[in-house]
């Protein structure tokens, strides 16, 4: 999931007319019930989850891991008998990017390791780097003088203003009933996050101008490095990317995201006048062959005469951050979707319409894979033209909340769909699957969907680390993953996307959002 | 605080004859006030407490990190006006260690840093040390013959059979005033924990001779290095020593203790048959001159001429592990000692009898520095046979739970001194500190006092994050301490310790306890 886009999700709200909410047809109990022993009894969503995670390794866009992720995927979803499967490029990615070698210590005031990773897209150290850590105190262009000739050679940091704090709260939660009630009353718009104030964005983007003015100066003075932090605790720290991944992006510093523990230690020593020296190294690679950017999709062809060329699609990215393995974020919604078209194939239920699984590249980076396959196979989302396409896809149906179980699915505003989602989940409430909310959510790569017409969904799912521990953290390892939440998901999402192949209607359609000015 | 001796809490437990409960005086308001107001208003402790963690380092036991501790103490309290201040051994400890580097890495099936420390007293690698990872899956010694000829240059690490499990509890707590009730209600001596069937006992004693059988088995074979795990996640991993610290220890092997993350992964990925290669390279130097161990004594004089040759006593250790900089364990009451007697001697308070602070060494190791001290000025711990000096303390308070604040206080079974220390929990119920337990604690430096008929307490303290985060492990940072917690805490022990110097009697003492045999 990406974090630009989460918080985006407030202000996507959009009111719009109601539509007659179609009757839900019943469902074959039958079938529900295969859906659940395979899924539940002879799950693999874990060993899949193995494999794109403790064996593949981070999976970050454009890297080598991502590459290898793609071709086992591919290889996996044809072994079960899926049809078409193929690695298709959505278009210009950039540079590939992975980590050879990452070591930080401190080794004055006394020696101690510290834990971290170099930022994505950053150039390697000129070797092992021992050198004093500067203490960059500065919020405006006027401070920044005092550090002139004061930085060749060192490695800086800003000042850690922000200490941790000790919780009393755990890390991992489900939502409770109450929650989940709330979340299904309807927001008014206005009740949405509300939109940032001009002011607000004003201070945002001057904020953004004097710290790209700080990184120049801190570059152009002849600075060794970087650190910084985004957060966490108790050894787990967030990351992202350090520098652009454009071909011709120009050449940045190396920067190391480290644990708060560290980098505030060394703010307080520095603070004090304590000289602090560290040792670091970052060997990193550039992949500069294939600029390209792949989605991986497969197809169980459709069997009805007239609706075999129409589709259902599911999907979640596949690309993840580089400091863990990314397996809540998204090798679980990789693993579930996988699992769930393996479940409907070994069962052979044999679908009026096609189903299509994609797993997108570049979501991280801007839900990249998904708006490129949108763009090539639904139309632009700019001028709302469309391709013949865009009417065959019934629906799209992602996952990519983490390892929780499905609570329930956002309608996405489309009302109409609601009561033949509620109808969906009533083999599932019982394993805590109650609720369908007409509100929006954001974050992920259904809006790329949403955006040309197409009902595309999210599922809500329960918390577990996802925002304290594991969302593009070092810490989003296997460890993380909670088998029995992904079984659940599987067998939900196995029906909901059967169910949509095989009904006599596609889903009904929000309209056409408008052409961006 | 020392693990070992928490086992054996419960056990610990003795029935003795009640004692006539003794009247508390009534308190002088207005010294308590004036302690408030330099310890609240005027604190030192977070000073303190930054310069024995971020600025002084880890201070393991014989490490050049201890030895500056305790000279940066010493000088402290003699700064203030304390006297006698002194760095005194208390015996032979053994060799000194400490890490000049450390380094972790995945390699294979793809890179990946590693979080991990040496173990303490675990020699340096041949250098960097890359290679393959080997499962030893053995629990009994025949299983070891399969790996005979397999481990030469290899890394050796058991299988990890207890995975992660995501809590959904809070890291941090604080005693609900339930718990605090429960803990004020005597224990039948029946109602502690059970002394160790033999049939477990024999269990044990199995367990270790294979774990030694095994380690010199992976040793002989000529294994590389061992990896291993004492639990923890989301990158807090916990630490001990991996080898003896006598002089004339046999040499070990290199040994890491790496995030459970780590391990986990390459456990399963060895069993998947999936061969894994990492690198790695510690660098740890043995401090072989000084085999002595020291504790830190100050003094502020008895004024009243008649009683300033007793002495009340109050301390807690300052030796903690090494992987992080033992701020909860135990600069956290190394810290708060310091500023009761700050607070003391800052409002001239001129106690009757002599106050002592005692900062230990060797405490994780076995409390030798407390026990040391023992044996050299109060008495035999064995025969019981005293020296003059058990009849002049008063009493010793020592500080060791951590961060959290003072909730009470356990008399170790000396119901006598219930009455006195109730009353002088007064002033400071309206903070949390209400109860007066007559259960015994142990894990601590209290005990080598007890042992010897001198009464020895130890606070009941807010759990906060130490069994969860910070009690020996690689988190246990200034960032975990909390400053108003340590505050309350050092107003609470400056009254006790002021309230014992000042009144006419000598603590009641509990019945001599009798020879070992």
């Amino acid at each position: 999931m990406n974090k630009t886009y989460t918080l985006l999700l407030g202000a996507a709200f959009l009111a719009f007319p109601a539509l007659a909410q179609q009757k839900a047809e019943p469902l074959d109990a039958a079938i529900v019930e295969k859906i659940k022993q395979e899924g539940l009894q002879k799950s693999q969503v874990m060993d899949i989850a193995f494999y794109l995670t403790d064996v593949n390794g981070p999976r970050l866009s454009g890297s080598t891991g991502l590459a290898k992720a793609n071709q086992w995927t591919k290889e996996k979803l044809a072994s079960w008998g899926l049809k078409n499967a193929t690695i298709e490029p959505w278009g210009t990615f950039g540079k590939g990017w992975e980590v050879e070698k990452s070591y930080l210590a401190l080794t004055k005031p006394y020696y101690q390791p510290m834990i971290g990773s170099p930022k994505a897209w950053t150039p390697s150290t000129n070797g092992p780097v021992k050198g004093q850590v500067v203490l960059v105190k500065a919020t405006k262009e006027e401070d920044l003088a005092q550090y002139a000739g004061k930085l060749k050679g060192k490695i800086v940091m800003a000042e850690v203003t922000n200490p941790i704090k000790t919780t009393f709260a755990a890390d991992g939660s489900r939502y409770t009933d109450e929650a989940l009630h709330k979340m299904a009353e309807p927001v008014a718009p206005t009740e949405g996050r509300a939109p940032m104030s001009d002011e607000r964005m004003a201070q945002m983007r001057a904020r953004r101008a004097f710290v790209t003015k700080m990184n120049e100066m801190i570059q152009s003075e002849g600075a060794a490095a970087i650190l910084s932090s985004r957060g966490g605790s108790h050894g787990t720290f967030f990351t992202t990317n350090g520098a652009p991944y454009a071909m011709d992006a120009k050449p940045a510093l190396p920067e190391f995201e480290i644990a708060q523990e560290d980098l505030a230690r060394m703010s307080r020593l520095l603070s004090a006048g304590i000289p602090v020296e560290i040792e670091l190294e970052s060997k990193t690679r550039f992949l500069t062959e294939d600029p390209q950017g792949y989605n991986v999709i497969a197809e169980i062809p459709g069997t009805d005469k007239k609706l075999k060329n129409e589709v259902v699609m599911l999907g979640g990215h596949i690309d993840s951050w580089h400091a863990a393995t990314g397996a809540t974020d998204n090798a679980a919604g990789v693993a579930v979707m996988m699992e769930a078209v393996r479940i409907i194939k070994a069962l052979n239920l044999q679908p009026k319409r096609t189903i299509r699984i994609a797993l997108w590249g570049g979501e991280e980076q801007g839900l990249h894979g998904s708006r490129g396959y949108a763009q090539k196979h639904i139309g632009d989302a700019k001028t709302k033209q469309v391709l013949p396409e865009q009417e065959k896809i019934s629906a799209y149906y992602n996952l990519d909340n983490g390892t929780g179980k499905i609570r329930g699915i956002y309608t996405q505003g489309n009302e109409a769909v609601a009561p033949l989602f509620s109808e969906w989940l009533k083999p599932f409430n019982a394993m805590g699957a109650t609720t369908v909310t007409n509100r929006n959510t954001g974050g992920t790569d259904h809006l790329s969907f949403d955006a040309l017409g197409v009902p595309g969904f999210q599922f809500i799912q329960d918390e577990i680390e996802y925002n304290t521990r594991t969302h593009h953290t070092n810490m989003d390892t296997y460890d993380r993953l909670q088998p029995e939440d992904l079984k659940q998901a599987s067998v939900i999402v196995a029906n909901f996307v059967y169910q949509t192949a095989n009904r006599t209607e596609k889903l009904p359609r929000k309209p056409m959002p408008k052409p961006q000015s």
